[in-house]
This record gives C-alpha cells, sequence and structure tokens, in this order.
C-alpha cells in the first residue's frame, strides 16, 4: 500500500484538475471577471481534504470514482464560497487566506460576494448535471443543500457571529462547529457512500466517521489558530482571541483540548472498525489530521 | 373568466401560503435570527411575479400545479436573495425596499449576506424534496442553477457593477439585462413548462414569451426608476441616475424606450399566438406589465 501522504497528494491534484475541467466555463460566461475571481480563491492552495475524503469513500465501497469526484469538486466550490463570504469586513474581515490576499482585497467586496454566490449557484448546477441515476442526483442535492443550510453551514456562521465577545458552554461551542465546518464534512464522506452501493450499516458506521473527525478538525484548528504561526498557517494566527471567540482551547485548557482531539481520533477509528475488509486510508487520515500543522 | 387583477391577487397569496409553510423550519433549525433575517425581506410585499408566472403557465398546460407552486417559490427565494445582496452597501447600497429598510440595516451585513446565502441554497433543498419524477427534478435544478449563475442572473448582475459610470452600447445593456433580469424570469415561465407534459413546440413558442416579457418588465422597470416617486415605488426613485447607470430611457430617450416597450409587449403577445387553445391569463398579463405603476 502506497503511503497516506502520496496517496493525498494524487487525490488532490486529480480534483485539482477536474476544478480546472470546470471552470473552464466557455461561451456562456457573461462576465470574464466572475470567473477569475472564483478561481482566485478555489485555486488558492486548498488541501481538498473535503473532496480526497469523498475519493477515499468511494474508493473503500468499490462505487462510482468519477461521480465521487465531480460531486467532491462541487462540495470544494461550496466550501470556497463560504470562506470568500466568510472573510468579509462585514464578517471576520481577513486580510489573508493560504498565504495569499483575500478576494475583497483583490477584487472589491461587490465581486468578492457574486463570486461567491456564482460557486454556490455552479455547484447546484455541476450535480444537476452529474453522470449518475436520477435518484442519486436528488439525494446528493439534497444532501449538499443539507449541509450548506440554514440547518448546517450556514446557520454555523450565524451562531459564530453571535458568540462573538460571549462565553459558550461546550455544547453551544459543538452545536455551532458542527454546523460551521462539521456539516460540510460529513457531507464530504457521505458523497462517497451515496455514489456507491451502500449497505445501512456502512452507512451507519461511516456517519459516525465523519462525525467524530469533524470535531477533530475543528479542535485541531483551534489549537492551530492559537500555537500556530500565520506563515506556517498561510492566515493570521491569534485571530480567535482578537474575535474573542470561544474555542475548545479556551473551554477545555490546552492540555484538555489536547487530549479531546485524541478521543474523538480514537472514536474516529472506531466507528470504521465495523467495517468488514479492507478500511483503506481513512484511518491514516485521522492521525494525519490529529498531527497537521496547517 | 375572472378578471386578472383578481387572479394576480389570489395567486400571489396562494406563493404567501406556500412560503409561509416553507419558512417554518421547525426542529432543525440553527440560528432563529437567520430565518426572522430570510423571511424579513421574503415578506417584505412583493408582488410575486416570477411564481405566478409560473403557475398561470402550469395551467395553460394542464400541467402538475402544486409543483409549480412549490418550485416558483423557490424562484422566488432565489430572486430575494438576490435582492438582499444587491442592497448591500458594498453592491448599490439601498436604504429602502419596498417601503421598508433593506434588510442589512436591519439586521446588519453580515447577517444580510449569511441570510441571501441561506435562500439560494434553501431553494436548492426546496426543490430537491420536490413531488415530481427524479428526471423533472434534476431538469428543475438544473435551470434555476443556470439561471441564477455565472451565466445568468450573478452574471448580468457583475456587468451591471463594471458599467457604472460608463456609457453602454443598446446591445451591451441587453446582455447585462437578460441576466440579470431576464433570466429569472424565463425561468418562471420554464418552471411551468417542465412541472407539464409539453410539446417542444409550447416550450417554445412559451420561452420566445418570457424573453419577450423579460426585457419589457425592465424597459418598465427603468421607466419607472425615471418617472415615478419613491412613495409609489417603494424604494427610491432616480437611482440609475444617482449611479449613473445605463438604462432603455438613458440609450433611447423616455419616447423610444416607451415605444419600445409598446414592441416587445406585442412580441410577447405573438409569441402566444401559435399555442393552440386557451391562452389564458398570459396575454392580459402583459398589458398588466407594460401599465405597472410600482
Amino acid at each position: 500500500m502506497a503511503e497516506l501522504k502520496t496517496v493525498l497528494t494524487e487525490k488532490a491534484a486529480a480534483v485539482d484538475n477536474k476544478l480546472k475541467e470546470l471552470m473552464e466555463l466557455k461561451s456562456d460566461e457573461l462576465a470574464p471577471i466572475l470567473t477569475e475571481a472564483m478561481s482566485y480563491t478555489l485555486f488558492s492552495g486548498g488541501k481538498r481534504i473535503r473532496p480526497v475524503l469523498s475519493l477515499l469513500t468511494v474508493e473503500l465501497l468499490g462505487g462510482n470514482y468519477q461521480a465521487a469526484l465531480t460531486a467532491g469538486s462541487a462540495l470544494e466550490m461550496i466550501h470556497t464560497y463560504s470562506l470568500i463570504h466568510d472573510d468579509l469586513p462585514a464578517m471576520d474581515d481577513d486580510k489573508l487566506r493560504r498565504g495569499k490576499k483575500t478576494n475583497h482585497l483583490v477584487y472589491g467586496e461587490a465581486i468578492a460576494v457574486l463570486a461567491g454566490d456564482a460557486l454556490l449557484t455552479y455547484a447546484f448546477q455541476i450535480l444537476s448535471e452529474l453522470e449518475i441515476a436520477d435518484e442519486r442526483q436528488v439525494k446528493l442535492i439534497n444532501l449538499l443543500a443539507r449541509s450548506a443550510g440554514y440547518q448546517g453551514m450556514v446557520g454555523g456562521q450565524v451562531l459564530d457571529i453571535q458568540a462573538e465577545n460571549k462565553q459558550l458552554k461546550l455544547e453551544q461551542l459543538q452545536k455551532l462547529q458542527q454546523g460551521k465546518t462539521g456539516a460540510l464534512l460529513k457531507a464530504a464522506v457521505l458523497i462517497g457512500v451515496y455514489c456507491s452501493d451502500y449497505q445501512q450499516d456502512q452507512e451507519k458506521a461511516l456517519f459516525n466517521y465523519a462525525q467524530n473527525i469533524g470535531i477533530l478538525f475543528q479542535i485541531v484548528d483551534d489549537l492551530l489558530d492559537l500555537t500556530g504561526d500565520t506563515a506556517a498557517l498561510g492566515k493570521e494566527a491569534g485571530r480567535d482571541e482578537e474575535l474573542n471567540k470561544s474555542t475548545y482551547p479556551s473551554l477545555l485548557g490546552l492540555e484538555g483540548a489536547e487530549s479531546a482531539a485524541r478521543e474523538y481520533a480514537a472514536a474516529a477509528k472506531a466507528s470504521l472498525a465495523s467495517l468488514s475488509g479492507q478500511t483503506n486510508y481513512l484511518v491514516d487520515l485521522v492521525d494525519y489530521i490529529l498531527t497537521r500543522k496547517h
């Protein structure tokens, strides 16, 4: 078996290629500056963790790899739109993202808002043009809409705004994070499931896995914001404290948060145990997320 | 046959009821303020012209009325999100919409951005939960994504921003408007078509009808901005001139624009001529749009 790092690099490259293909918008484009602004953040060096999760999952279940690649790329567009809107002056007012100027600093606020809107809309167009059975298509569209909407990512972002300058309880923080970052990570895994002929117990096991790595991912993110530095992160470190946001380390202490991260990592691995056969790279990925440095 | 006005009032009320039902988000809601902000602009007194077009079309073709009502309501959410984002300080910086404060003046810019995002996302969720054959569902989702995206509404909005303080040529203005306002009006009619068992010549005739009333609608909008007053319009009059935007009257003169409006109205009616049988209220609607006062 190839090393996880090699696999992640290969899969991320496949996602990049698919995204490039999808962003060749050809003759029906109205305003080239819009495509440029959409592509600017889409190709700013993201690790493609979400579509890679879709690919590892679809491989595990022996499903439709091409469909998962395209649907995962649509999900990456939704993730990217959320970053563009989240960085706006009225929101987190961030200047740096992956070591580059944020979208609105390059294209202005109006185009940044519209580039986000267009990425979100295009994601649903891509899903509606996916080559897979209609019934699966509808299921995937429903999954992404529910994960990205008022009951998922956008709902979590609103909670995040309301939480500034407030001390949250742990369960409030978890509710916020499960919307803001957890929902799309879960959707990433479920894309892999829904592009396969899956058994219900497989869906359940992978759902639990996704739930656990969603929380793990966020705890590590909070720890990195606290202990990392701007150069390594590619975004300003210490922003959570600056914005007075509740985080896992602020609620649990540094050691408490580190210990929680290890617990969720163990739970994620345990979720996979019930799956018969190979669990391929999804197990190794847990340690990768636990020990990531940016 | 009942008078057109009565029919429009009844249909708009049916849309309002459907929207209210759809906005009862129940237990999966994360942040009540988000739903409140979504509803604020959604229920600010819009005339529901887009979903009403879907309903008149589906009645003409004897299709699935309930599906058209729900899909038309999803389209109204997309229209509403575009108004919220368009009114933002970074965009048109509007203070009034339908006689009420704009969304960001009530809820702040961050929530206004997210309320728009959530309405757009929810529209696709609603379509993915529509009770109609999967294949039709996918067709409707594709229609709305293409109409609202980079090649439709959002693309037109970017052209609109780029056009400020510039003198456009007529064909540039038409391209802009066909994206910004035309695409959703066309989609509204096509929702009625796709919720029915239609013949290709019916689709073509109604497509042409929609194309013509899209332009007609915009010319009248431009004329009203120039000649109407703030109280009647429910939004500030004279904004086009203030923002130095090219409009049909600024390019064709007042009389030229009025004459163009009459021509597109005639063309819209002519498009319907090839349809066999009753063309119900779609004909009368043309005059209604031509002579509207707000």
